[in-house]
């Protein structure tokens, strides 16, 4: 017998029948076996436990319980939840909450920042965050006076610009704020160097880990990070636009005032006194009544996560990776894609972005004639993203096989004006 | 055969055989037929078609379309169920969107709203609205400076202090905000009277419908109101937590600015610019991701009161409260239970609140000993919401029988020094 070729369709599924964490597929709804679903970044896929918990959640509880579901552990869902996200994060017990979307609480947060640094009229950040933070951010600046967001450029697009992040922060610099894991090249930063610079200046850090919560090692403590948003709806499964979470650093839990003071949040929401007093720690940072069906939807996912452990889905998710740059270096650089992602694995999400420079109809061609799905995000990325809980190496492969189709035979050209609107 | 009593069974079925209403009942989940659930103004129940609705959503467009759902419909759901909401609450199409929790609306049109009334420093309310709308509006004049919040007393704690709201009204005023059906006693303001008065010294409106949509008539444009936000888990069967809705008048739209100015409420989200460019109209009150698995459970209750008629709907809960109320004045009076409610129909909204001495554990017996759940809001309502898609003249009938046998039998006794916690 000759040897398997390394890059051939045999040796990935020998890859996949040998990976210890194979058997989590299993665990996802997966009606058609021949799509290639790689937007787990986007919107993770639908786990098998989820539709029995919200059958539970609205037959069961609201269906028979009714109101007196708040009494039995609607209350309780945002905390519990949060607390095991907070594992997966290295954040301790109470420090982690679900509450409304990744842009309301980096709102709330950023806006009790500026006020717990008074006097310093700068936030930092970088032009590779997500548009919605860079949004959030000059709406606060904006609210709060004559504060200046500071955009500070990436050189190459791809990597962030740790060093002049690092030379940028000084003592007018109130807040850093940045995506842990960027959206479009999948950079990710060292947590930690950022936030003890910014912390020997007398500045607070908050962390967007909406591309970073499981897909990277992300130790909120042992970098001892302030603050942290994230969503719930990417590599945790949560389902779609579901709840976000946030994470305040305990000491800095009674520090901070949330500028958006709902009864939730208040200290005895019940007493329904008519003048405001917040609730002791995490518990605060809530505003209003949470949406139970999207919450409840959230736990099934993080459990999986937790059962298959944080750094065992991490080491999976850099095989698929690599296993996806060694094709990709092989079959298709030479078709014209570029690598928009770090090659270094410690500084890379669990997702890879290709250029192209028909990157948007080779990715419609894709989705519409290939059975796969990727996202293409401006100007020319296609954006593969790696979810260790389901996606597989026989997955990495045949998508690479079609995306060399696409070129080879030219079937993205149709495309070319096509002018569909692409999300 | 003697004259059947007024006040008897026999009456009740009756009138529920006559109602033309009758049938939506039929359109709920109802699981147990004994229980008698009067807290539809808490937490409306479960309509049968949000079961089909849920297992849509979460199987068929999450676990197969995937991603592709944002396209699919998602995104529009926000708009759409807005849209019907409107026609519930007499706002054109495209005033009315689904967004966030009814107190993080109010953060934003609040704060909107004292930005384009420069240079006044009053927010007018009064001490019936609920605490959470007192809280946000706290929170609003400690971020916005030097304002005040002038919270009117009212004179009874029941209805509405209408005219030394007016009176108080002045070219100091930025804003009154006001919950149109008060949470406690269910006194509804007369929307129009207040606004006009708002108007004519230059001030804004801003109303929260939480208790008011699907329950009483309510005419946004009719009134010339400006503003306004609401629940859509309580007579519009929502389901727990269900995210909000906020309402711009038209001409506004353009005028206010979100404060929270996320992704979603940007010109071209997808466009992924760096600097923020508000969307045209409605849609630039967004902020983050919406919550789908919640955000479509609103849907299938709202077409219910579409389908039922707001008009109609109002016509039978004043049938079923006046009817509650003969019995109250022939069985419960004399039992010491007293009227917390106006009792004038055009002043009431759709629940009603009863004052007892023993108002807590009356409570707590009706509902671990006789299958009655209504609720209770310090210091002694016990809150009697009647929802009109689904309660019966019988429920309160039978409401009624078991109220007075809770105190005749002294049931409530052992619950006097219970210390249960209720909700």
């Amino acid at each position: 017998m000759s040897a398997i070729d390394p890059l051939g369709y045999e040796k990935a599924r020998e890859f996949d029948a040998a990976d210890p964490l194979r058997v989590f597929r299993e665990q996802f709804v997966i009606t058609d076996p021949e799509l290639i679903y790689l937007d787990g970044n986007s919107l993770g896929r639908l786990p098998r436990a989820t539709v029995e918990q919200m059958n539970k959640t609205v037959q069961s509880e609201w269906g028979e319980r009714l109101v007196r579901g708040w009494g039995e552990g609607w209350f309780e869902a945002a905390n519990r939840i949060g607390n095991k996200i907070g594992q997966l994060i290295g954040a301790a017990t109470d420090e982690v909450i679900l509450a409304d979307s990744t842009s309301v609480n980096l709102f709330k947060l950023g806006m009790a920042a500026l006020s717990a640094r008074p006097g310093r009229r700068t936030i930092l950040t970088d032009d590779l965050n997500f548009p919605s933070d860079l949004y959030i951010l000059q709406g606060i600046a904006r609210l709060g006076g004559d504060y200046t967001v500071r955009v500070i450029p990436s050189s190459d697009g791809i990597h962030g610009p740790v060093e002049a992040i690092i030379a940028a922060i000084d003592e007018n610099t109130a807040l850093v704020a940045l995506s842990h894991t960027v959206f479009k090249s999948g950079y990710t930063y060292d947590m930690t160097a950022i936030t003890s610079t910014a912390h020997q200046h007398g500045a607070l850090t908050l962390w967007d880990l909406s591309h970073s919560a499981g897909s990277v090692r992300v130790d909120l403590n042992g970098a001892a990070a302030d603050l942290a948003v994230g969503c719930t709806y990417k590599y945790l499964n949560g389902g779609p636009g579901a709840p976000a979470f946030l994470f305040v650093r305990r000491d800095l839990q009674t520090e901070l005032i949330n500028p958006i003071s709902g009864w939730i949040g208040q200290h005895e929401p019940f007493d329904f006194a008519l003048d405001y007093a917040p609730a002791m720690g995490i518990q605060h940072f809530l505003t209003g009544t949470p949406p139970i069906l999207s919450l409840s939807a959230v736990e099934p996912g993080v459990d999986l996560l937790l059962e298959a452990g944080m750094e065992r889905l991490r080491d999976r998710s850099v095989r698929l990776s690599e296993y996806f740059l060694e094709l990709w270096d092989a079959q298709l650089a030479p078709l014209g894609f570029r690598l928009n992602s770090p090659r270094d694995p410690a500084q890379r999400g669990s997702h890879i972005s290709l250029g192209h420079d028909e990157g948007l109809p080779i990715n419609l061609a894709l989705i519409h004639d290939m059975k796969v799905l990727p996202d293409f995000r401006r100007p020319d990325n296609i954006r593969i993203g790696i979810a260790p809980l389901y996606n597989t190496f026989t997955d990495l492969h045949q998508a690479v096989e079609r995306l060399r189709e696409v070129v080879t035979r030219g079937l993205y050209q149709r495309y070319e004006t096509a002018g569909l609107k692409v999300t």
